[in-house]
């Protein structure tokens, strides 16, 4: 039961023609993927970086989860997800100590994976997001 | 030229003995290295997390960058660092690109490698950090 590796990083930003333009101006990369989660009231567009990936996401919903960050923090780091061995026991055991979460339960999430995300007012006010498979 | 990985992401911490305490508590994880940063007015804690680290800072210095910051935003994710293949023609690249840069010229970072942060105002809110080697 670990933390494998940073699977992506979020990143809050006003528009993503905009952050396209500006990951091709700066490195010359180009978006592996772009995809809508309404469920998320989210556009995001994706650039793998070794192992992991930078999710640009850009708000659909002044009301949704990034178009209230953007407005009360303005653009940039976001959330970061950890891929783990075991989502299940992870999780149980983040409840077991005690732990606030947002998710008690694994959820499903983008690409066919579980994901749960914990209470930021316990790691230090970072955003952090479990995920296994997919 | 390309971004290789994702090196360690920095994380603002008002203590490091608390975010070292989390880390056990949530993941059961033990730092790798702790060292004191005087350069940066930081102490550093490094949880190493597949190819990249999280690295917490804790401010000595009100007047730091890690005490500013801390002050404006409070704690939470501060910046990404990005493991390149060339920083020089990297940092060349950006700057004939009239990207402003906060280090226009690579420098000595931590174990030896050589770094350059590019300015927030020019990657949507994210402080990024380039390095090389080390």
């Amino acid at each position: 039961m670990q933390l494998l590796r940073i699977n992506h990083l979020g990143i809050a930003a006003p528009g993503l023609d905009e952050a396209v333009a500006r990951m091709a101006r700066l490195f010359g990369m180009a978006a592996d993927h772009l995809e809508e989660v309404p469920d998320q009231k989210v556009k995001t567009a994706f650039f793998p970086v070794g192992e992991s990936t930078l999710e640009f996401l850009e708000s659909t919903d002044p009301e949704g989860p990034i178009g209230k960050f953007l407005a009360k923090r303005g653009p940039g780091l976001h959330h970061v997800c950890f891929e783990v061995d075991d989502i299940d026991a992870m999780v149980a055991h983040l409840v077991a100590q005690g732990v606030r979460m947002i998710d008690a339960q694994p959820r499903p999430g983008a690409h066919g994976c579980r994901v749960a995300f914990i209470h930021p007012a316990e790691t230090g006010g970072v955003l952090m997001e479990l995920s296994q498979g997919g």
